[in-house]
């Protein structure tokens, strides 16, 4: 077992899904992990070196330190002899430097998720609840402000991707479930015809689509791999039909669909 | 203007956005960014090399490549003379290999976002669903199942806030908005009272919240000054009476809200 401490002058969020894609490479180790946000001050940068202390103590093997301090003074103190420091801007801040002929201006502290332009903060909170209130084709009355509508079956993944492309990226996402009345037709449902452009469709192997069905309601029509198979075969003619851009989300996470689709329809980012 | 290539064989969203915070030092610099996800070929590499290069060719000035590519062959190709190349596995990689005295495992290429485990995979995907269903107090009757209850008045970033924790680490987030009725007591809604252990409140300075309103709906009572101050003035006084948590959301960003609750109640992520 070997301590890993995240130390982060701001959120750390980036640092700590960095400092994980690092870790997940050793899969023969155990981390135990702990975090320290908003270390923005010497007593605070001490209070973590203190138990990074204690566990160098404790374990006899010096702790990973995966760090990301913009302010040069504190982030010196995080070179200690107890511990391995790796920290994101003393890798890349000075070859940066070099590249650019300037020197990094490292105050006043703002990290990458701070509040930033608040009109383009403001977007972002918009696109939210934009999403929100789109969400399961609810309504169709906002679908010209929708940067992108998906479109798909039920459980393919329509809600997750639309939240997740609104929280962080800024960017309004209407989704529409295929029904069972919309997958007799080769063509699109009415309320959908005039946004075409906007149109992003989701298909699904269908026993996951299955076993996604049966975690929500077990033993239903709805859930069955029948019911499934059919649902997916009409919702892709339509979209073959109709020429929607689609992708499979069966082995996809929110992330790699969300990251695909902006992709394919050159989203850009909002903020 | 200086070109910077984001080069990721997964999705690039941790590299892109280490990257900006990078780049972000460099207040004079102006950037113009492209992004190849996905580029987990030497094809796909070389495509994107191709573009570094007439870059190069029309910028003279050799463009930044920021990546993140596990696979160490398809790694090598982007040390090209044309371009300046800081990679995350090229730093990091052996130093940690070093520190744990072990190998780093690097087939199959799996990112820190894809769907892995998939157990804790559903738990995120309920987890969004959940946090959808409870939002805005519209029921109580699911609150048993909730991680945090989030409270505060009208738009002082509830929603948000529930939505980001719940995508970005499947946390079951409800979240009730105190309404006029509400503010006359010192006490906590009858619905709320059972849940006093789960609940954390959300403050503001009135001067943001009538902005904020404003945006929302004009000239309303609801967006006055006066209202907001006497809102927040009763949220307050209802979380200090009842040992409610909270924090000030007035200048931090959702990222920065998630991370300080997650901090005090101490809310581990359920990926």
């Amino acid at each position: 077992m070997r301590s890993v401490f995240y130390i982060s002058d701001h959120t750390g969020i980036t640092t700590e899904k960095l400092g994980s894609a690092l870790l997940s490479k050793f899969p023969e180790a155990k981390f135990r992990n702990e975090s320290f946000p908003f270390a923005n001050s010497p007593a605070k940068i001490s209070q973590a070196l203190l138990k990074v202390r204690n566990r160098f103590m404790v374990e006899g093997k010096p702790p990973i330190i995966i760090s990301s301090v913009i302010n040069p003074e504190l982030r010196q103190l995080l070179h200690v002899d107890y511990a391995v420091n790796l920290d994101f801007f003393d890798a890349f801040l000075g070859r940066l430097e070099e590249a650019l002929g300037a020197n990094a201006v490292l105050h006043p502290i703002s990290g990458v998720h701070s509040i930033g332009n608040e009109e383009s903060y403001n977007n972002r909170i918009d696109a939210i609840h934009y999403s929100m209130e789109n969400d399961d084709g609810v309504s169709s009355k906002h679908y010209d402000d929708a940067d992108i509508i998906i479109v798909g079956v039920s459980r393919v993944g329509k809600t997750p991707t639309s939240i997740y492309l609104a929280v962080n990226y800024g960017i309004k996402v209407a989704n529409y479930p295929l029904a069972e009345v919309d997958l007799h037709s080769d063509n699109l449902p009415k309320i959908l015809q005039p946004y075409r452009q906007k149109l992003f469709g989701l298909s699904i192997e269908a026993p996951r689509l299955h076993s996604i069905r049966s975690h929500r309601l077990p033993n239903s029509k709805y859930s069955q791999l029948n019911t499934c198979m059919n649902e997916i075969q009409s919702a892709e003619r339509i979209f073959t039909h109709c020429e929607i851009p689609f992708l499979n989300t069966s082995h996809k996470s929110i992330e790699e669909i969300s990251v695909a689709i902006m992709q394919v329809v050159k989203l850009k980012r909002q903020f």
